[in-house]
């Protein structure tokens, strides 16, 4: 199938995003859906971590997709070439989702029928990391070109993280990156957080990435 | 001098920011200041583009930055020490600078004394295309790990920018960047928008933007 719905999000009425993102969270924890929350700046790499991880994963999960986006269907098409099933989400403008918008797109993807859910948030290192989804877990993909310094200069999105991947680490030789300083710096922020350097192009990584996704999905299915 | 000021930014208590940018871009105007908005994801490369123009334009202009970012005073204090005046703003937070907020900052860099200062806005390729900052011209760095599909993703940005910027050419031969797609879609949101190659750590179309800033400069101070 390489077909994919499209739906325009609408902004939330909730007052209390908090409360809304628990009671989310509970609902899927009960119909056993994993939902991950997957964040990066515009071009890091999102999709393509996804379409390198659902081919890894795709035989044994039943995998569902949301492609947030302000514009443009490009993601959904290209989740949706995996077999995957994938819808794109429009946010009309808006830079981030929060819980009641997460409800509308799992209302339109059928969640119970999923072993888990990966909602791609909107491309943006600030806003999305304010907005609580209502995931079972928050991940986020910074890549080499972006500089080592990022967990210095947004460093909410990095402390809400349970993972971050370092994507593109193919073109290390190429940049002025310090994988032990971004590792400093990330921990700087998040001493919990998980890293995990990836490189969603040539596979890199991947099977680290495959096999924390499939701790957690299972962990949270049994509870 | 490698000095900079730290400026903690307020929000703004203006409910019509639209009309607060155009009263900033009079006074600017009467007082021969060109303010430049530059825009970008994070890690595009503002700051080494900057600094690269700097160096190109520091004997015959008196430069001033501002740097704006949630965290850290990294960027100031790379900016400083070019020799330019630089401060550093943060946004508490906040995920772009309206109007009354790059006021704050240019009451706090006497932007009086200089021929031209620069924004260096929050990295984000969303929120900060939605508020108008009062500035004189719009610029915006999009870099080739980003993609060249950006211009379909984010199509306020690139549809209110003077010029586009495309920076890290250096990596080309490293990526799948198409630079005639490129800037088909950036026509395809702006026909107007002028758009330069560059690479700011070789210097690479430098001199171009440095020519095209000069233009916009003189074109500004002699209205």
């Amino acid at each position: 199938m390489s077909d994919y719905k499209v739906i325009e999000i609408k902004k939330s009425v909730f007052e209390n995003n908090d409360r809304e993102a628990d009671m989310l969270r509970e609902e899927l924890k009960r119909d056993k859906t994993f939902l991950l929350n997957l964040m990066s700046s515009p071009g890091s790499g999102k999709t393509t971590t996804l379409k390198a991880t659902i081919a890894r994963l795709k035989d044994e999960y039943k995998i569902g997709v949301m492609e947030a986006d302000i514009d443009s269907d490009v993601d959904a098409k290209a989740i949706a070439e995996t077999g995957a099933q994938a819808i794109q989400l429009h946010t009309g403008g808006m830079c981030h989702l929060d819980a009641g918008m997460t409800r509308q797109g799992l209302e339109n993807i059928d969640s119970d029928a999923f072993d888990f859910v990966v909602l791609e948030n909107v491309g943006n290192l600030v806003c999305p990391a304010e907005f609580d989804t209502g995931a079972s877990k928050n991940a986020m993909i910074l890549s080499v070109p972006e500089g080592d310094d990022k967990p210095l200069k947004y460093p909410l999105m990095f402390s809400i993280c349970d993972i971050v991947l370092i994507n593109k680490s193919d073109v290390l030789p190429y940049f002025d990156f310090d994988m032990e300083k971004c590792r400093e710096y990330i921990r700087l922020r998040n001493p919990k957080a998980e890293v995990i350097p990836i490189c969603a192009r040539t596979g890199e990584g991947i099977d680290a990435f495959a096999a924390w996704l499939e701790r957690n999905v299972k962990e949270w299915n049994n509870q």
